[in-house]
């Protein structure tokens, strides 16, 4: 479904990803694979307390031991640069990779060493002396908040909550407030005003790869690092910053990436890697066992949340009011700004208002995840919009539709709508055959709901090489984590009309390419497809003139169509791509594209689920029975990848809504810390994900791209839900809605 | 000494080498370092003979062997390319890599095996059963020239030597004969006319570092090479050719390289390294020793020439004429066309003739070395000059700056000199303290001569990224080997006014960078520099565009001067470059300067030395007392790096003067394969070498550069013959000059 037809003869078409034999034969390279001469092998001692003073740490037992050849803890970082922000908030980076002064979480670097084996590595941990003092910990965003709660950061200062419950606010690392119109007003003109409470749990990316860090400090100063990130040159500007070095100093190799949904943007073992290397003067790897992943990486916060919508009786929607407080862990950056951004972006309401908070509290310090915080606010708006829905005795889509949101109208966080899709994205489900054939059979419920994510951009590079026999290499700083070697490469090749499979894609390192941001914010097709589009228009010019000269004509003579040169008033005179690619070094040399952007414009991506579902009324087992998941991307790429991230964004929504959680303990460390304890579906648990792709094209990017990468998560947490109150009646407002709380929530509700 | 003065800061300074201290801990990395997971090791198996049929090739027992992963042979190469070249002359490079039919020396390979370790690969290449026809061998080009020599390619068809001494000519690859004047007119107006008979040995280039390969060609069809080479685009490309694959699927890499001198240009293991890969399904690496090195690599061409120069009384050479025939070893490729152009470069002479013939023997396949051709034409005609003046009583650089060639002369080979410096190189001998000091003690003697190389050019990339603290990555296709990474770094930042510290060159790969053409030909201070100079200019038009943004102004109201941006009316506003790279993301994005060119215009280089030797009368052993080595090099970019080239290559051509050569035994086996018995100078041998560079500036480039790596080579030889006349009263006509040879001249001198 798309809102108007463009001819393309490579985009929108599905070719072999570019490195797929290496990946299905085993081939590709790793973090984890690397082998260097004299390696040696890093491991992270790792505080067993959730929360405690540090006392001392005495590391001479450890460097004794004569296969250890170094021990670093935080005394070996950089200072905490002494700006105004770090003076109050502390430098959560440097201390969230070896702490210093305080432990705040189960599974928190102390210290590290390097042996000659990771066996003998992790042995050496044992010899390190580490002396605590153990403080009460708080382990969720409403203990947190409340009077009389432990304090992480002893020295931030009062921030007591306007619109919580708390008149202490010493865990309170972050407030945004979002207001226009005038929401009391607007809840004055409603006919029904709903206002509930809402609970999330923490949980993590789910990543298959571990974190994974070798790193080589070279006696001329020179830091190698390779790992895998979702942006090398992010890891770069931290590690940097963390070790006191100029960026210069350091290159960092991508490796291959084995997932990473956020949680892997920010550094956790290379510095540490790096300062080993360095202390020993060998290279050294360090790679996490899942249990460290899952304890001291990424998660996204647990959430605690309020929403008020009002709306008249004919469905408009009159007024809204947010409040909800987000874990940020042990350090602040819980994903407000992304909250805030989608939490009524597919509607069109007039007065609004949103308090939001970031908290800190003794968990691993939280990660970008996947359209961060959207699935989380998302999850309470849509079931409140569905419950509006049923007060008004509305269809829950026409009611959407009815204040859908539209170009020119505001988000909540007050950014002004470009072209966007909601509507489409609405009537798509309106249309589908799974929105229009009844459900049939007890105990079995159908859900909609929608969701939004703003998507990113950023600073971006492409350099384009052509080879002799016409074919190109194609060198880009972006990490390639969902096929974007391919999905850039297409809009390559679509410039010149060469097959993608005439042009080779390779990610970069950081000296090699210019500097490419993040791929994160769904941005990579987007900002780097942009730049390939850009370096390929800039080869086609180049052998413009190249032709040019052998035609002995001037350029605007010269033609460029479906991959050949032809001269504009003489048809015997022309060249293809591959003949033109021949015959360089006699025209001036080797043809070089190029592209160095930070382009704007990336469109918001709005996405929708159709969920039917059964409950065991026994149990509560809520079984999956069909799901239909549709997403506006703007123009699709690659289609098959596209539907790829739809799918896989969805399995991830479904786990978070029913299974996934950080199980704590009485002492506040994570039982749960396997995959086979914390619970992400299986494609036992799946029926196959319909994926449907609606196009409205970004008017903002050469071929209509949006990003796909993250809206797709957002809308299974709510219809699910919505499914489980059609199916039961019961409205579940707590993440997971695991067995024991359906099972509780129907008891409940039969009392 | 130099013809103009300009202001430098980066240019003409000695800054330390950006891989110096990589190379001095032993941690760069050099092809026979690679290790790869599942690697093997390849060896090769060569021909014992020096000239045979091979009846037949038998591996089905290496093959049985349970450590044996693959075998090659020529039947695993693709096939010839049917040109009409190929139909007369074969296929060179494919046979010189694995034997076709017949072997033509001894070395030449004729299989390889892929095992589990050097040692098991060793051991079962006796496993090979090859059944030859062993031939009559020739092994000197006057041989190989005679009637009824032994024919080496027995398809080719008879060429008869108009000015040799042969009516059978079936070894002759090659003829070349340039003409201008009227060379019998000139003689006539001579009245004195000298004709001298010259030969000169095989030698070798002598590089420390055995040639090695790695190839892994993975299952999707992709082969990366890493290996030692003076041009990784270079050897991509042949082993494309030699493979039958396009130069798309193949990637090299190139490693550190210690040593090359042009035995390094051509590929010897990557096809075989790349075929046992494809058949074994893992990586595979093969090393030579020093032996295979010797015997199967790119010696020089021995050669036999006639020279006759006619003068005046008053010292003005009215004619030249020159015969030389260049063995060429088992397949054509004698260097005919640089000796062509050096062979009376430094003089103006009116009435030339030169015959040049290309003729294999069975030896090693020849391959350029340092200056190709020029040290044995240079040689000869040196010697006739010193003589000539002794004959006209005059001084002989007077008689040589009499005759000087300069801009708007004509070479021996019709090229017209540009701006050239032969007559400032003959100055600054004439004012060096070394000519006017007098030589005292008996059995002493000084020479003097000079030498020209025409250098060379070709394409070249450049990419430069600013990173944010303001240093840049500077990527280039140029393969390092006399500290070019620096050399053009300077170059880079001469431009933007900024320290050559603050440059990251890196060597990239055949993937990343745009095609740049070898190492070679004394290009890459000339192409390569040049490159960076016009990629820094992009870079500083990028800059100017982003500080009018910054300012509110227009590009031209920006001025960029000593590594700061200042705007042209207001004095308040300036930005160094360091700070306005701190603020790229906010003005457009990432700066990437970029320059992919063919530059013509290089420049040709003249040497000189003075060389006083001291000669035993007794055992003819030559001591070198004193060296002083000019050389017009255009710029002196890195003033020590081009003394050390100047160095070097008058150290390799005292070798070739006084010790090289192939000494083969009976068999025409080589009985000094080693670098103990191949006799080349070390330490001890040599008095510290003076260099004196001259520098006339090249027009045809931005800073001046001529290339500076080749011409040095060249004088030596005529030098210690002319100076062991002065010693001894003796003209040595044969290479080398060792004691043996001296003793004999100059008992037979005294008979």
């Amino acid at each position: 479904m798309a809102t108007e037809t463009r001819e393309y003869k490579v985009v929108g078409t599905r070719p072999i990803r570019h490195d797929g034999v290496d990946k299905v034969t085993g081939r590709a390279l790793y973090g984890a694979d690397m082998r260097l001469p004299g390696l040696l092998h890093g491991k992270v001692l790792r505080s067993p307390h959730s929360h405690a003073r540090i006392k001392s740490i005495d590391t001479s037992r450890a460097e004794a031991h004569p296969e250890v050849l170094a021990v670093v803890t935080s005394a070996d970082l950089a200072p905490t640069p002494p700006t105004p922000q770090m003076a109050v908030l502390g430098s959560p980076i440097s201390e969230n990779i070896l702490a210093k002064g305080k432990v705040f979480y189960k599974g928190h670097p102390v210290a590290a060493v390097a042996a000659s084996s990771p066996h003998v590595a992790e042995e050496a941990l044992a010899l390190i002396d580490v002396d605590y003092e153990p403080l009460p910990a708080v382990t969720n965003v409403e203990d947190a908040m409340r009077e009389g709660a432990p304090v992480l950061h002893e020295h931030w200062e009062n921030r007591p909550t306007p619109g919580g419950d708390s008149t202490e606010g010493r865990n309170i690392a972050g407030f945004e407030q979002h207001r226009f119109g005038n929401p009391d007003a607007g809840f004055a003109q409603a006919d029904v005003v709903l206002e509930r409470e809402f609970r999330t749990k923490t949980v993590h990316q789910g990543y298959i790869e571990p974190q994974n860090a070798t790193a080589w400090w070279a006696p001329n100063d020179r830091l190698t690092i390779w790992c895998s990130s979702q942006g090398h040159f992010g890891v770069r500007d931290s590690t940097a910053k963390v070790l006191g070095v100029p960026v210069s100093d350091i290159k960092v190799v991508p490796m291959e990436i084995g997932g990473g949904f956020g949680g892997k943007l920010n550094p956790y073992l290379e510095p540490v890697a790096a300062t080993l290397s360095k202390k020993s003067g060998h290279p050294v790897k360090i790679t996490m066992s899942r249990a460290e992943v899952m304890e001291a990486t990424g998660p996204t916060s647990g959430a605690h949340l309020r929403i008020k919508i009002g709306a008249t009786t004919d469905g408009r929607i009159t007024a809204a009011h947010a409040y909800y407080a987000f874990e940020a862990g042990a350090y602040p950056g819980a994903p407000l700004s992304g909250a805030n951004a989608a939490i009524f972006a597919p509607y069109n309401i007039e007065n609004v208002q949103i308090d939001s908070y970031d908290v800190v509290d003794n968990k691993p310090k939280t990660s970008p995840y996947r359209a961060p915080g959207a699935p989380i606010v998302a999850f309470a708006v849509e079931c409140v919009v569905d419950e509006l829905a049923e007060s008004l005795g509305m269809d829950a889509v026409d009611l959407r539709l009815q204040n859908a949101a539209r170009e020119g109208t505001r988000r909540a966080d007050g950014v002004m709508n470009l072209r966007i899709g909601a509507q489409e994205v609405m009537e798509a489900i309106k249309a589908h055959p799974h929105y229009n054939t009844p459900l049939e059979g007890p105990n079995r419920g159908r859900g909609v709901s929608m969701g939004f994510c703003r998507n990113n951009t950023g600073m971006s590079c492409v350099v384009a090489n052509v080879l002799s026999n016409g074919n190109v290499s194609l060198v880009e700083g972006s990490v390639d984590i969902g096929g974007t070697r391919t999905a850039v490469a297409q809009q390559f090749a679509e410039v010149l009309g060469i097959p993608v499979e005439n042009v080779i894609p390779q990610v970069a390192d950081t000296d090699t390419i210019g500097y490419t941001s993040n791929t994160g914010g769904s941005g990579v097709a987007f900002k780097t497809g942009w730049a390939a589009y850009e370096a390929a228009n800039d080869v086609k010019r180049q052998l413009i003139e190249r032709a040019a000269l052998l035609w002995e004509t001037t350029p605007d003579q010269v033609e460029y169509a479906d991959g050949a040169l032809r001269h504009a008033s003489d048809p015997e005179l022309s060249m293809t791509f591959e003949e033109v690619a021949g015959v360089l070094p006699q025209t001036g040399g080797p043809v070089v594209g190029r592209a160095n952007m930070n382009p704007g414009g990336s469109g918001g991506s709005y996405a929708a689920n159709i969920i039917d579902v059964e409950v065991d009324p026994d149990t509560g087992k809520i079984d999956i029975l069909r799901v239909t998941a549709f997403q506006d991307v703007g123009f699709a790429i690659h289609p098959s990848y596209v539907e790829g991230q739809i799918q896989g964004g969805t399995a991830q929504g479904v786990g978070w809504a029913i299974n996934e959680e950080y199980y704590l303990n009485d002492e506040g460390a994570m039982a749960n810390s396997s995959l086979l304890d914390y619970r992400m579906p299986t494609s036992l648990d799946l029926p196959m994900i319909e994926s449907v792709i609606v196009e409205v094209f970004n008017p903002g990017h050469p071929y209509g791209v949006r990003g796909v990468g993250e809206a797709n998560i957002v809308p299974p947490l709510a219809a699910i839900a919505n499914a489980v109150h059609n199916a039961t009646g019961v409205r579940m407002s707590n993440l997971p809605m695991n067995p024991g709380a359906v099972s509780k929530a129907i008891a409940e509700a039969g009392e």
